[in-house]
């Protein structure tokens, strides 16, 4: 009985393999409810899981749906993020991989938590398909190299499905329920080789080092059950990524980089190190070899070519981006250097105006947003405008000071 | 934001009043979601609420409905259980009490776990009506002393909501929201004094003596705070409350005892005792001097007629009290003496035969159910019927030795 099963978790225990298929597939089948599944998810949030029951959902999540094959495409290399706020590395780095002759084919998700999710934000493009089928996405890699959509209908439909409910009933931060929910979708998705992006800090899923040494662990080793290389790298994520926190205002951003506007700051780096470890994986070549070939396909345009082409392959029109024209404006408290922003507090704005969800069926609202002026670390003058905000319509906006530190360059020199 | 809220108890940190009383009420009305709530109601399961958490979520419960105020009445008991299987004494001590000229008005549940509930009991007896208003409830107490119904539309509505979540998503056993859904109902329901029999084993929603005592203590205190005296008694629940176990089943046991066809039984001096306990607070005399009242109320046929009185306000014939003509049995797989009955297991088989709920929205079927031919102390014979079971359409049963641990008298003796 479906009770029972949550019961036992609830009480910490493990469960059979069986048990979680028969409460997973389920749900799926729609004989398990939406609150029962929520219960358990919960239980499992608090209780965790072994890694014995984590390999068992992978598998089940994975024997959801189609797993599918792209052998004659070449060495498959796909990359994941944990995510965070205003993090569009995906967005640049997909077509400087794709630019540099390694075949991209990135399936990515909606939003979760206060994270915005890859899909949504292409989905503010005009026209931008995000559904296409695997024919579509095997003739497209085929044509350009490139291709970045949604999961199809058919690739692990229990994980998409969970992913929904863990989003809005506060289950999103459990480490064996985000390694099962990444694994199965990789794996499914006929990657060869995993590139995992661990984002650890305030704005992320993950808010400590220690866990995100656990989780990069336990996809390891499911890596291996299904002979895939993985490799994580765990990056810092304690102020928001860049400038643009959003949709289209990332989408912007995004194409900023890919035109080489924006140089030298965290997200810029983070960007090219993770596109020369996939190129480095997918050509089976030295890091700084690959890191030659991304600057190269950046510098000489290709990159951002290859951005425009796989917008227009996908039907967007990316001269029709919106942006609300309703700004209201963050001012700073007063003088000095910007030591912190609080990346959870954007999202939390972000998600109000209306640019990720509250509910699993809520609308997500393209062109609002919120674009910073001044990063950590810049100089900044009380009254200065410290952030631009999109809005639908008026807003009550937090406090400067609550979401931006700044100390006197008198203080920060006797520290 | 509701998910910041589940994220907050999910992290076992305490919820203030504010946020409790938004979730709660979100909940009631409409904007927060069941599975929302499925996911915070675990989180408390697991990670427990403060007193000052459970006083507040009392109260909460409390507000959402009508408070009401028998005063003209006179002193007014009320007693609850938590349940246990077979447990119809509430069937039994109601019409005695009231048979002592103590007025009664007993708000009864559903169905919770595998715990049947007075209510589907009874509206297991064609035509009777467990939806009494305000008015009529009244009305009845005036005129004959006694009345047992469901919680009428606007007596605490969040906790009749909560309960019929909590009971399908494994979040039965805890022991605040046990407390604050007992004492709200209790308290709305103008009840002036409050016995409370807490079932303690393996079929009951606590197994340990240590969990029962934190139970009436804390229900003790929420009676403080709103000046009721609460007397509770701790009682085992191991083995089930005689002989049935369903729902007509049990009216038709309930019955038989209010007849004095039963006597000396576990059950039977339960009935008795809490019976007893009532009278007592009711008339401020001894427990003695209750006592006495009690039997001859039984003696003399007051309680059976009151029973009759009962079932006939309320719209109910009990001439057509339904039961299933197809019957399966379990045979004692050997002999000797029964030195233990699985009540938990029967509790099972009952829900698996339609007697209790598998969802929020199941239909109970009053006519099946279980009866038991030997309790705990017997002697029986390999072959012998040790329950008939009624069922709807052929099920499969559960084995004797799963059920019913048999000894022989030789290696009893031994011991």
């Amino acid at each position: 009985m479906i009770v029972d099963i949550i019961n036992k978790k609830r009480l910490n225990q493990e469960l059979s393999y069986k048990e979680l298929d028969t409460f997973f597939n389920g749900y799926l089948e729609g004989t398990v409810t939406d609150y029962q599944a929520a219960a358990l998810l919960m239980a499992i949030c608090i209780n965790g899981m072994t890694d014995e029951e984590t390999f068992a959902l992978t598998k089940i999540f994975i024997d959801s749906g189609d797993i599918l094959d792209f052998d004659e495409l070449g060495v498959l290399v796909d990359k994941h993020s944990t995510g965070g706020i205003g993090d569009k590395v995906t967005l640049v780095i997909a077509p400087i991989v794709a630019a540099c002759s390694c075949p991209v084919i990135k399936m990515s998700g909606r939003g979760l938590g206060y994270t915005g999710g890859t899909i949504d934000k292409l989905e503010s493009i005009p026209g931008f398909r995000v559904d296409l089928t695997d024919e579509e996405i095997y003739e497209q890699v085929k044509k350009i190299g490139l291709v970045i959509t949604g999961q199809t209908k058919d690739l692990a439909p229990m994980d998409k499905a969970i992913y929904a409910l863990r989003d809005v009933t506060g289950c999103v931060s459990s480490i064996p329920l985000i390694a099962s929910s990444i694994m199965s979708k990789k794996i499914a998705g006929g990657a060869d080789k995993i590139l995992i992006d661990i984002k650890v800090g305030k704005g992320a899923l993950l808010e400590t080092e220690e866990e995100a040494l656990k989780l990069s662990d336990l996809m390891i080793k499911i890596g291996k059950i299904y002979h895939r290389e993985v490799r994580c790298k765990i990056t810092n994520m304690n102020i928001p990524l860049g400038y643009a926190i959003g949709n289209s205002v990332e989408v912007k951003e995004a194409m900023d980089i890919l035109q080489g506007k924006e140089r030298d700051n965290y997200l810029v780096d983070l960007c090219y190190d993770l596109a020369s470890e996939m190129v480095s994986m997918s050509k089976s070549i030295s890091k700084e070899e690959a890191t030659k070939l991304v600057k190269e396909a950046v510098d000489k345009g290709y990159a951002y070519q290859k951005f425009l082409e796989l917008v227009k392959s996908q039907g967007g029109n990316i001269e029709k981006l919106p942006l609300s024209k309703k700004e209201q404006y963050i001012i700073a408290h007063k003088s000095g250097i910007i030591t912190n922003i609080d990346a959870l507090e954007l999202g939390k704005l972000s998600v109000s105006l209306g640019a990720g969800r509250t509910s699993k069926d809520s609308k997500i609202d393209p062109k609002v947003g919120i674009k910073l002026h001044h990063l950590v670390g810049e100089e900044v003058s009380r009254g200065d405008t410290l952030a631009t905000i999109y809005v639908k319509s008026k807003v009550k906006l937090p406090k400067s000071k609550d979401i931006f530190e700044i100390e006197k360059k008198s203080s920060l020199k006797k520290k």
